[in-house]
């Protein structure tokens, strides 16, 4: 008898530490895209660099725009010596739209602003980063739900550089 | 006698006095441009837009690159309103290379820094600015010798806008 109770006991103690572990880590998962905030005043933080995603290009659907990158004080100098970034780094992307007139490119208006925020514990399992993008600028318009899928996976290759591709221009 | 002396004495004093404001006048047109300082810590101010000027533009020669404006704190509260700016408003320009690949338009080394700094009073023939480039952000490579030629015909046209191009984009 004795034995007979145990069996279903310790069955229902694993499933219920599965399903316990499963639960945490779908939370850590949404609380990894969804806890990053939308910072203020990246305006004035340091100018990483620009880039232009243009039409003809393969990452145009996903990343298409002007890409006005900046980082904040507490990175800066880990960029000039091309990381690892210290936690409390943001790098911020404001994102626009471009406007081609007579062989220039100008900045358009704003399609949103992606974050990219280290914190080496919390963000474990997606190499030390936060990552959120906010449609509009809107703190309300979370487009990221899965920070692996949508961010991590491609900035996976630049380990050696911290997981972040703007390298220092001076 | 008297009146054969006075004569000769009033012809040198009018030439001295044009002498004078000639040599007055060139030597503020040369300070208009050349006084006019490398600013520091500018990739730290509010970043106003970014243009880049290609290889296709009837403008490539004379300002192809990248265009990274920024403006100092003085003249923020001024751009976001359309101008006019006040004195002590500096508008740095910094133009970089641009690396073509893919369908992308990259940030690439930089060229030089273009100056643009607000003093009504002492830059009054050319707008209330001074204009200056720094080859390379080279203090020394100083490339405007004529701030009205090289620089504020082209601003004319803007006038309405304190003969600023860059506009305010949220």
């Amino acid at each position: 008898m004795k034995g007979h109770l145990m069996k279903p006991l310790t069955i229902l103690v694993i499933a219920i530490a599965i399903a316990a572990s499963v639960l945490t880590a779908l939370l850590y998962t949404v609380a990894a895209a969804d806890d990053v905030p939308l910072p203020a005043g990246y305006r004035n933080w340091f100018h990483v660099n620009t880039m232009i995603v243009g039409k003809d290009s393969p990452l145009f659907d996903a990343l298409g725009g002007m890409h006005n990158v900046h980082v904040n004080s507490t990175g800066e100098a880990a960029l000039k010596k091309g990381g690892p970034y210290p936690d409390g780094t943001v790098f911020v992307t404001d994102l626009h739209d471009v406007t081609v007139s007579d062989g220039s490119y100008a900045e358009g208006p704003l399609i949103g602003v992606a974050v990219m925020a280290k914190d080496a514990k919390k963000y474990a399992s997606t190499g030390g980063w936060g990552f959120q993008f906010f449609a509009g600028a809107d703190p309300e318009k979370k487009i990221v739900t899965d920070a692996t899928k949508q961010c991590f996976e491609c900035h996976q290759p630049k380990k050696d550089q911290d997981y972040v591709y703007s390298t220092y221009i001076p």
